[in-house]
């Protein structure tokens, strides 16, 4: 038995545990006061009042809290002494968010030859940084988004339907608290850049959400790349623009809504200025090219504005390419060997992150700067066939509860904390990154403590490398149904409602990474403990329920709309307005 | 356009290439004179008789002949610059063959974590040496045995059959000329240990195919693992064991034979003696391991006697682990964390890998050794469930022309001469080691010109590293039938007999490795040169048709059978005699 052995001990501490604790875990599916449960744990966990976690990590605590609080002192004491290096500052973060990157797809040399990809600065990161292996995001854009903006699942917030056709009137509640809000309180300058999709309400706007400044669209990509002319000529959207309008049998004429607001920018609290589009004019894939060059010019500008500053800084910066379905966003050429239209466009995505790593260089700022570059989902179904990429170690895709909608390539470098050319294996979930990027900021304190965040501390990961990871479970949702649990190496598909658990399909992952053959007889005992964690999670929100996202007037606080968004908006509150609970009425739009 | 441009400069060949070339290789689908066509080239490639290969190898001489005619001289000084490095010999070479291996199960770390797997071993291989990425093997163990032995399609050989249940008597023909015997010739010491799986009939032992020393199974490890009481027991095999035999209604008693000859050993052109069995010892799951462990011994052994001598040697290590289907091979404890029972006996083979590099260092002949290991085809089918192991980058398994049957893990390690840590995306196929070996040993010139050799010279990628491949396509076997090309990124799956290969399927393998979603009409215009290529390979099949394997008398030449395997060999004699073709009588066999 040449295995090794995880560095916590775990048999001593087992063995250290109440026949209490064993029957609240074990003995019965039916849940034993979790409340209680988690009450007692939380009491003896900390002295200030610790975060309010989901039930399955109080499992988890009951047998590593001692440890892990040790633990924390000495990781503290690593925290102030990287500090003391730097000015008494702590580190700036520059993370970036790509659409649709799932694991094995970039920074591998080896798969990227497989897939004729070729992916340089993220291959540069990894070699420099940490490859995490098992790092999971919600399986949808905006879910994941606002995961590691709250360190919640998405669904808890009730942002778990993702909106691509504009306009919406619904948006991020701001009653969340970011991780943007949290790293400001804790001194940082905090700038957000391109992809938002939180919603195109006042509230929802990052201006609005913790963020000093922010240039931004106000909705999905999908406007600009499908929802134009040219993806009608490319044979990628049907009958979307006006020509392609049945005269004769198209009656409802607001069935496609045009005029959008594109992208605005502004300082927080501010109002908000729509750039880089006339009135009359229409987006088409050129305007998008545009658009996107721009977002990578200000995450340029602000990574120079913000490392001219005295405070440490938080840049957010999601790039909307490689979602860019119509042709490749070059000259027309192949970026690799590969040519699809997602990899062209993926290829141009690493060269961005390769300038800003080049810039941060040139600034002086590296080795006081963590930058984290991470997919927020798995590939996209629909983009499959020309796009270059597929399914691959993963079975599934965006939005499905399996491994290939949730695992994702991700990438962090922090030189003199993190050890170069590493690799994590322990479990991570986005909202993870929330509470993380709070304790390496000192702003443990300033995370709420009346509901429920499912952020786990991951700092001694990065700080002590793989094999000290502090999750080993997550529950995974299509929109707002619990499809999927994992936890260690096993996984479970709920049946549908109606079906018995005991027909539910286990998955051994390390066997059978992309679940492709449910085991037999071998997963059966993982029933009990499965459904325990599951009635657990229930009903927990039960007592702490999911919330409603936040609804309002779109556009609000737009200073510049065009004339024919303001028209397109009208029509809009006009037929849609009472149907879908907007509580602003058509004046508040004003001329 | 950052595309990196090959090195060979095809713009300007293909420029140079006479209309005549295009229209053999293009204007028509029917082939125009195959055999004028090769000569030309031949004739202007060397002056010595030139190597016959595959059709499709001359459309690149036509565009390379020259440029690789110049870099041979280039190599060929690399070549003479390592000899004289070494006291004038040319490196030894051990070459460890793993059994159903596919590509990304091992020397990968990130991988590995996925899996839950550990090969240290193969890792440091691969950080010390090059991993290829786009290595083809043939689809099942035979096959690429004799494809690694004769640089030829195992089709060709007539050794496409793959022999389970004991005996045989077929096997490798004596008119192959062997690697073994290639090396041998160079002035080699070459020893075998371990699987062969090539025949039980003398003409087919190693030791009488060019190895001077070979300790080797007579038949395929299935005998030990599946065909014993232990598999019965472990329901991994069905009515096997005389036992289960059904009294009233099993009328056939010579359906299950059993008391085949184990291991035997002996030397070049010898007699061969049976070794670690006793008359009337069944062999179970316990024999197997200690006949496993043996031949680990020997694998050292021979090493340490191979590295006293001064001659160059060539060791042949075939380990029969991981395929271990019964249990782990250990303490019955986990060897790794995925503890499937393949990943369990993997982790045991890369234990034996580890300590024969430990070997070769202490022995201090690692800088003039080249260490090859690779598997020899995808994952066994039959074998996921239980083994930890499961189809996943490629789909596919043993015994298919899918990805998953042919791609394999495959390291290369040469101190001085292949670039630490590096990657090879070139394609090669196993056949090619045959003639890449020779060319190292200096024995280009014994390769035979009477007959096709498939294997294509690649010792450019080895010594001036990724991109010097001299190999862009593969014909892809099942038993005898051609069931997909692959050329560049472009595969086809051929339809089967009375389809019009216009309804065949194509894939882009950049875009869907998995071969997972067939191309739609951006696939239709590789049907004309694929057609071509497939004709072309056939039709030169039709002049230098496939060979029949040898037929023969099983253990011919083992001078301690067993009491019982002569017994079970009379009736095998007496019932199959007449209706296999068996060329000698019962009475060959003697007492």
């Amino acid at each position: 038995m040449n295995m090794r052995t995880r560095k916590h001990g775990e048999t001593a501490l087992f063995g250290a545990l109440s026949g209490a604790v064993r029957s609240i875990a074990y003995k019965s599916a039916a849940v034993v006061g979790i409340t209680t449960f988690a009450s007692a744990v939380l009491a003896s966990a900390a002295s200030a009042q610790p975060i309010r976690h989901d039930a399955e990590h109080y499992v988890l605590l009951h047998q590593y809290a001692e440890q892990w609080a040790a633990e924390d002192k000495e990781l503290d004491r690593r925290l102030a002494e990287i500090r003391e290096r730097n000015d008494g500052k702590p580190p700036n973060i520059v993370y970036i968010l790509i659409d649709d990157m799932g694991f094995g797809e970039f920074g591998m040399p080896e798969l990227n030859k497989i897939r004729g990809g070729r992916t340089p600065s993220l291959d540069t990161l990894a070699k420099e940084g940490m490859t995490f292996t098992r790092f999971y995001a919600e399986n949808i854009c905006t879910s994941t988004r606002v995961a590691f903006m709250t360190g919640r699942y998405a669904v808890r917030t009730g942002m778990e339907l993702t909106k691509v056709t504009p306009p919406e009137g619904v948006g991020f509640n701001d009653k969340e608290v970011t991780i943007a809000e949290l790293l400001s309180n804790a001194g940082y300058t905090t700038h957000h850049i391109g992809k938002w999709h939180m919603g195109d309400i006042k509230e929802a706007y990052p201006t609005n959400q913790g963020f000093d400044y922010a240039s931004f669209p106000m909705h999905n990509q999908v406007a600009y790349s499908f929802l134009t002319r040219d993806a009608e000529l490319d044979a990628r959207t049907t009958s979307f623009t006006p020509t392609t309008v049945d005269p004769d049998y198209g009656l409802d004429k607001t069935f496609r809504l045009y005029d959008w607001v594109t992208q605005v920018e502004g300082k927080r609290g501010g109002k908000l200025r729509e750039w880089g589009i006339k009135p009359g004019e229409k987006p088409d894939i050129e305007f998008y090219k545009r658009v996107n060059d721009r977002f990578q010019e200000q995450a340029v500008e602000s990574l120079r504005a913000l490392a001219s500053g005295d405070k440490p800084f938080f840049l957010n910066y999601w790039p909307q390419i490689p979602v860019a379905v119509l042709r490749s966003t070059d000259d027309g050429g192949c970026q690799t060997p590969n040519c699809g239209r997602w990899a062209n466009a993926m290829a141009v995505v690493d060269g961005y992150i390769g300038e800003l790593l080049a810039e941060i260089k040139k600034l002086g700022i590296e080795n006081n700067t963590i930058v984290m570059v991470m997919g927020d989902n798995g590939p996209m179904k629909q983009d499959l066939e020309l796009s270059g990429y597929s399914e691959w170690l993963f079975r599934g895709t965006k939005g499905q509860a399996l491994e290939g909608g949730h695992r994702v390539g991700a990438f962090i470098r922090w030189p003199g904390a993190i050890e170069p050319g590493s690799i994590a294996g322990d479990m991570v979930f986005v909202s993870d990154l929330y509470t993380t990027f709070a304790r390496i900021a000192g702003n443990t304190d300033g995370i709420p403590r009346d509901r429920i965040v499912d952020g786990v501390d991951q700092t001694a990961i990065l700080l002590k490398g793989d094999t000290n990871g502090r999750r080993d479970y997550v529950h995974l949702y299509e929109v707002d149904t619990l499809k999927a649990t994992v936890k260690q190496n096993m996984k479970i598909h709920w049946p549908p409602p109606g079906v018995n658990p005991a027909m539910a399909e286990f998955y051994n992952l390390y066997w059978d990474p992309r679940e492709d053959n449910p085991l037999k007889y071998q997963g059966v005992w993982a029933g009990t403990p499965f459904v325990r964690m599951r009635i657990q999670h229930l009903r927990m929100k039960d007592k702490w329920p999911d919330w409603q996202p936040a609804r309002g007037m779109p556009y609000e606080g737009v200073e510049n709309l065009r004339p024919e968004t303001k028209a397109m908006v009208r029509t809009w509150l006009k037929i849609y307005g009472d149907a879908r609970d907007v509580v602003l009425g058509v004046e508040a739009i004003g001329n």
